[in-house]
């Protein structure tokens, strides 16, 4: 038996027969989980979830091809068809048919042992600890920022909201060279962006309708209308997270103003495990807590907490 | 004393004196207006309008430099400063001190004369008869949907909204050869379009989430509600209208679908008049009817009513 973080109503960790790979699957040991603010949306009756928690991990290969076992793997959370139109064309993240790992329709990462298929893993370099590599999920989802917009090395960028992923946003974009600041109230973050030289800024400090491109990562209408304010005409505003329900929003000033709104969402693993290898992104100041996986409620609790940023688990 | 129809808490035809140019600006009488949505919206209380209206025109310089003295032309209506960050940037039309003709802080080109900067002129070349240069703003702005997406001969792209500018940014989609089609109901428009080889659709006869690129030309929520249906993951939304107030959307969706809304506004004109004289856009078939410039409230009131197209004004 194993044990399984799930969903069902309340938040329990349950007992499970051992995982049978499917075709083409592996099976995965957990060593290191991370919590995302995805999970507690999850929680919160986002998508209708029910089921398996858990898709930011870094774990060993214990079933599969013999040329993957005992590798130590992270793995893209989306499982693509591989056949539909939009696999077709190159966009496996958006596969209409597909499942994701602890989000939809496919048993999570929180669990001593799980499924996922053999070309979603990546390897991950010796030299990256656990506590390391179990961020290469959030930080490709923070590089895929670039990968949606162009950002110049002269442009002025406002990252807005300085939570889990608004964090790794920031130090992304802080390689670019661009002159960038993020707003926050907390002190917390405030001196966390201060060891990497970002300024932090409360939102009334800042220029309105001068800079190029503004992130937002609150998933909040306010966050929203606060990059509308900032942005300058033709810039471009970054979606970066889910917004809970229907937002209120004054498109007819991105019509004006020629603004570009544009989301972004998972994004590709090697980059993200490049930056954590050559150590340019920092993560380890970013946990808040490790818990193990047989007091996964706990740990969840403690990771909704206002300001906590990550929170890991651990067999 | 010139007539200049006027919106100051009602609509009127008053009698002004004779405008008076400043340092730059040229003196033009008018051949043809036309009436825009803009119009309407200003009446309804959009940027708390009050002053002179009209910003689709061709005139005769009768006053200004020599060179331009008796030419025919249409203009530029975004006012701009020169010096500001946005005009050094090459943004004019986003001056940010900028003035509009007939629509913010400039008196409009529904007069007998009026005045217009020498730098927003532009000549109309002899072959365009006045009722086809009169669609030059218009068609400039249509045009901008192209400087703002790159439409590709083989996308598959949707007009929402079959209105005055609906119908014109269909016919400059379609010199793009791509897949279009546009959702009306109006049997006029499905005839007009049928004429150019258009498809017409009823909103739900179209595929949702394949379509690469969605302009919403209807000011509408639920406009913009269908947009997000229709358009694939990673497509594009141009916005091409404002909206009369907040607006309620599904923002996660953008997130999600990593779509592209992108805004556009005004065009330029020299691309306009070039489609203009090559007769590759079909302007005459959108007239429904002309009225005198001393008629203009009575014109107005035709131009509000449900499915009529453009509506021009003559001295």
């Amino acid at each position: 038996l194993i044990r399984v973080v799930e969903y069902v109503g309340e938040l329990r960790v349950s007992e499970h027969p051992e995982p049978e790979p499917g075709e083409a699957e592996a099976v995965i040991r957990l060593r290191v989980g991370g919590i995302c603010n995805t999970d507690m949306e999850l929680m919160a009756g986002y998508r209708g979830f029910s089921g398996g928690l858990g898709h930011e991990f870094v774990g060993d290969v214990v079933a599969g091809p013999p040329e993957w076992l005992g590798r130590r793997v992270v793995g893209e959370i989306n499982v693509a068809c591989g056949d539909c139109d939009l696999c077709q064309r190159g966009m496996p993240t958006h596969c209409r048919n597909r499942r994701v790992l602890g989000i939809a329709d496919y048993y999570g990462a929180f669990a001593d042992r799980f499924c996922l298929p053999v070309r979603n893993l990546v390897p991950v370099p010796d030299g990256v600890p656990d506590r390391v590599a179990v961020f290469t999920e959030p930080l490709a989802a923070a590089c895929q920022v670039l990968e949606t917009a162009h950002i110049h090395p002269t442009d002025r960028v406002v990252v807005v909201g300085a939570g889990k992923l608004g964090m790794l946003v920031a130090q992304v974009l802080r390689l670019t060279g661009c002159n960038l600041a993020v707003v926050t109230r907390r002190d917390r973050q405030k001196a966390l962006l201060a060891e990497v030289a970002i300024q932090a800024a409360a939102i009334g400090e800042l220029e309105v309708g001068v800079h190029d491109v503004v992130v937002d990562c609150t998933g909040s209408p306010e966050g929203f209308a606060a990059a509308l304010a900032l942005v300058r005409p033709r810039g471009i505003i970054v979606l970066k997270s889910t917004y809970a329900g229907m937002t209120t929003a004054d498109l007819t000033q991105i019509a004006v103003k020629e603004i570009t709104v544009v989301g972004s969402r998972c994004g590709s693993f090697p980059p993200a495990i490049r930056l954590l290898e050559r150590e340019l992104v920092h993560v380890a100041p970013l946990v808040d807590a490790c818990f193990k996986l047989s007091d996964a409620v706990e740990a969840f609790h403690f990771a909704a907490r206002p300001g906590v940023l990550k929170v890991l688990l651990e067999p």
